[in-house]
């Protein structure tokens, strides 16, 4: 192990180029290859812009080449020597720095390694488990490295954008108020104040309030959020988003600069030019066109409901189910025909699993259908059905009976799973929609109550208003969310300003006037004293750099994540603390708990 | 209080001047001022782009003007009008927007207000309290949002400046494992783990130096760091910092980045060009010439030491002084013979409650010294003196004997305690220096140990590694701060990267092998595989801002700061929480705790 000793990197393993040969230089890195050919040994040297080809050879500087015999895996070194031009039957056209090599006269050696539990390499066989252990080493993978400049390009990305579009990035405190949702909070003992908690925060909602009642009129900001949710796979106990908050505006403000700003991110990430605006979808239209809030618009198969014609049909099922006020509806898998029995006893397990009572498959044929269920449709009813379905022959029916709501989605997540089977989605296109006009509460059996949908600040639309007292379910909200390719990048909504609407929405909510107090009394008090209409909306950061980074796992886009069971591997975080610590809190462990540490 | 109805802003309240005359305009914003002339009501509207003068006439229009008549300050309103041309006696030079004025055809009423617990102008005469409780109305003032657009300034600055030099942002976790100076720590206990805890990070010290062993080469990161110190009064339990750590660097290659960096922030935020190389003063020569490690050098008052001119006077005090090992220095206060007995013992009296023995004050005259203490000394020592402290007639000698580490300390305070209140500093002057050769432990009497000065990681200087075990007093560390008027606003160093010798650093720290590996066993397992030399540096953020800003208090330029207890004055945090929410965490209250609940 030596030092540097004044020396310096004049340049990077990833820029070297014919322009560059026989120019003296020094390079450090990692060993990523050694081929030792007797007397001439070929060293990869890598770091984060590339790799460069390195020859040391014993005729040249017979020291520095037995130096080089030492050389292992991921050894870090320095070395100085003259760039040379690569034989044409050399050249590696895969690399930046294919064309040349470096002759090494001197070399030290900065810091040695032992043997990496898993390679180095972009395919790496390795345990989802050691590569969060090892993660340093993880991180060292091209690939990994990749996706972390990419998120690094979205952060500077994101915030250039907005700050020329007059917003202020202000940052909000992470030791706040235990909130209402409070039971997901991850809780902060406090040492001054024995037996009280800060909470962190599951958003900075309340703080952009306040800021918009503070007059700073745009306001974003890239934060942490936490929330201490049950075990879910694609879920990280802390997460980031891209929090925006808008004075003066209606929704259309908001999509207006939104969409400004996915208009760069395609161009920079896709380089795509996105047409805005961007299309829009009800909440109840995507519900009954695709089965879903986040549909994936890549490709068609669109839910046909098709209750009325064939709720006089001699099928039982259909026609008891239209009698329940359920509905029908389904799917025409274009081509799929012919599946085998096996494939469709499949898809029937599939609907039963999700929760449904059972798939309707019809394989249409050129006569009509290829069922055994035919006999129960008079002809004009498989005609309508195979129009409403666009069906043609050779493709595949697919349909449910269930309540309206059900239905939709057991078709939705069907549409899904076939797309992906059948490779019907190209990876190559992107889609974004808007779905507005969502419902603002839903009825909690659980709590016998309605709960907000989004949260309780959302505004609920103007003409809606009237019935919030009659008919909550009906009422529906300034609220947005979009949709990229099937999953949510980003919600918000208007919000309410006044504090009498708000006090209205906490008695729906059967808050009452106490814990409102309680709870969000500041902000309430806040409300009076000349609060601007306001909206906004929050991206999920870490979702948003995976999809563009082309992954499925968000750890691939975060540098140190934790398991779903919100552990660190590498740190092995959470741990024990000193029985000083805890009593500097006024905490004692529940004596089970203490049992078993 | 009305809908925005689709009414758009087609310009801010800051932006309006003579080249809009006649333009139909809409703007939104606060009342600030209402002045009512009897058929003629003048408004001031704000926003955080500007004030707009605004008026009704009933002449023109008597229904928008009856409702004027209703507006009361901080009401929010919209208002359509045309844009007029002041006359020229009625120009406002002070006010972008003061060569025109809107006359208003319609007004919306977007929300009322009650009024406010102090005026929204920048000569507040509220409380703290009052500020903090009701911050969104603080942050109303114009002073306040200067502040923070600031610092939205110089988020992005740092970011742009980083990004060019191609260090990559990378987020680090908020969850972690609690760390060595653990008792400062902020604990969130772990529902999955029960009994174990998360601690937030004091700095992500441990991450920056693993992204180095991943190869990410230079990192930064613009991040919250968390320390639940006790009380004092600039500080505050979150605070940010820009985060820095680059590969293959010794100390030079830390300067020059951040002398760039500074440079830019110089010319952006002082319109300054400011000289590079900064100039560097060693631990040691700032301590003999300044008595802080962080001196202000926007004046002089150098501090001599005296000792070798005095030792053998007959002045006992110093005489003594000397025989016992321990020194004589002093500042000469420029003209301050003319102070009177009473300012001489508030002067004296500092020294005592700094914790010094006593204040030697020397008026020099004319003919040598107008003091008592002059029989005491003989002529040469007179002007040995004299000279040595670059005395004149009229100033005034202020010396103290102690040992030496007390003794700068005591006159570098009194130094800067002088300079402030005889009005020394030019205020539009700035001056940034580096002090190196920080040295690596100090001695801790409370633990009988060495601990260490920056943090356990800090590289020692090469050439001193051999006395770590003999002197360690004496080895000097590869740590560097950056002071700017008298505030250090970053801190660093070199970090160690071999495995043995921070082994050898934990020995000498009395850490045992065992307390390493449970507390640093990840990283010391990282340093096996390749871990190439490293450092950075930490930027004090909200110091830095506040520095810029021209303020002398951090939470001038926080949004939402807490007070020096860590409370949260304007939602109360912390609070209690529910019992089912410490059941869930496995976690009771101490009984005297819970009781005072």
């Amino acid at each position: 192990m030596e030092p540097l000793g004044g020396w310096k990197r004049t340049h990077t393993c990833g820029e070297l180029n014919r322009s560059h040969v026989n120019q003296l230089v020094t390079l450090m890195g990692w060993i990523h290859r050694r081929r030792d050919h007797g007397g001439l040994i070929f060293v990869d040297l890598r770091d984060r812009y590339g790799i460069t080809q390195i020859i040391f050879d014993s005729q040249i500087d017979s020291k520095t080449y037995e130096r080089a015999r030492q050389l292992r895996n991921e050894f870090v070194v320095a070395i100085k020597g003259y760039v040379r031009q690569r034989p044409a039957a050399m050249i590696n056209p895969n690399r930046s720095t294919g064309e040349i090599e470096i002759v090494t006269h001197e070399i030290k050696i900065l810091n040695e390694a032992i043997t990496t539990p898993f390679p180095i390499v972009d395919q790496v066989d390795a345990t989802e488990e050691n590569r969060l252990k090892y993660r340093y080493l993880d991180l060292r993978r091209p690939e990994m490295q990749a996706n972390l400049i990419l998120r690094h390009k979205l952060y500077q990305l994101a915030r250039n954008y907005f700050t020329k579009n007059s917003f202020v990035e202000i940052e909000t405190p992470y030791l706040m108020k235990s909130t209402p949702e409070g039971a997901r909070d991850y809780l902060v003992p406090s040492r001054n104040y024995k037996g009280r908690f800060y909470a962190l925060p599951q958003s900075p909602q309340t703080y952009k309030q306040l800021l918009m009642v503070a007059g700073f009129d745009r306001y974003f900001q890239i934060v942490r959020c936490f929330r201490d949710e049950d075990l879910r796979s694609d879920r990280q106990p802390e997460f980031t988003q891209i929090d925006i908050e808008m004075s003066f505006v209606e929704p259309e403000d908001i999509y207006a600069v939104m969409e400004g700003f996915m208009k760069e991110v395609f161009q920079e990430f896709f380089q795509e030019n996105l047409k805005t605006p961007i299309p829009r979808l009800t909440f109840a239209e995507a519900q009954q066109r695709f089965g879903s809030d986040k549909p994936d618009l890549r490709f068609g198969m669109e839910i046909a409901t098709v209750t009325e014609l064939v709720k006089k049909t001699e099928f039982k099922v259909f026609r008891q189910a239209a009698e329940n006020h359920q509905i029908i509806c389904g799917i025409c898998l274009k081509n799929g025909a012919g599946y085998s029995r096996k494939r469709m006893d499949e898809l029937n397990s599939y609907i039963l699993e999700t929760g449904g009572k059972g798939l309707v498959q019809i394989k249409v044929s050129e006569n009509g259908w290829d069922s055994s269920l035919s006999k129960f449709f008079s002809p004009t009813e498989i005609l309508a059905l195979n129009q409403a379905m666009q069906a043609s022959p050779g493709d595949l029916l697919l349909l449910v009976a269930d309540e309206s709501e059900k239905a939709y989605t057991l078709m939705g997540s069907l549409r899904l799973k076939l797309a992906r089977e059948e490779n019907l989605i190209d990876k190559d296109k992107h889609q974004l929609l808007w779905i507005v006009d969502f419902p603002l509460l839903e009825f909690s059996p659980e709590e016998n109550r309605y709960v907000s949908r989004h949260h309780p600040f959302t505004s609920p639309m103007d003409d809606d208003i009237p019935q919030l007292a009659e008919k909550p379910a009906e009422v529906r909200a300034k609220a947005y969310d979009l949709v990229l390719d099937g999953y949510e990048i980003a919600g918000g909504s208007i919000r309410i300003h006044s504090r009498e609407l708000q006090k209205e929405i906490f008695k729906v909510l059967q808050i009452d006037a106490q814990e409102a107090e309680q709870k969000f009394g500041f902000l309430m008090d806040a409300f009076q004293y000349g609060a601007p209409p306001h909206g906004g909306i929050a991206f999920g950061f870490d979702r948003l750099a995976m999809l563009l980074a082309g992954r499925t796992s968000l750890r691939d886009v975060i540098a140190f994540p934790k398991t779903t069971s919100a552990l660190s591997l590498m740190d092995n975080a959470p741990t024990t603390v000193s029985p000083v610590q805890l009593k500097e809190l006024g905490l004692i462990l529940e004596k089970s708990v203490a049992d078993q540490e």
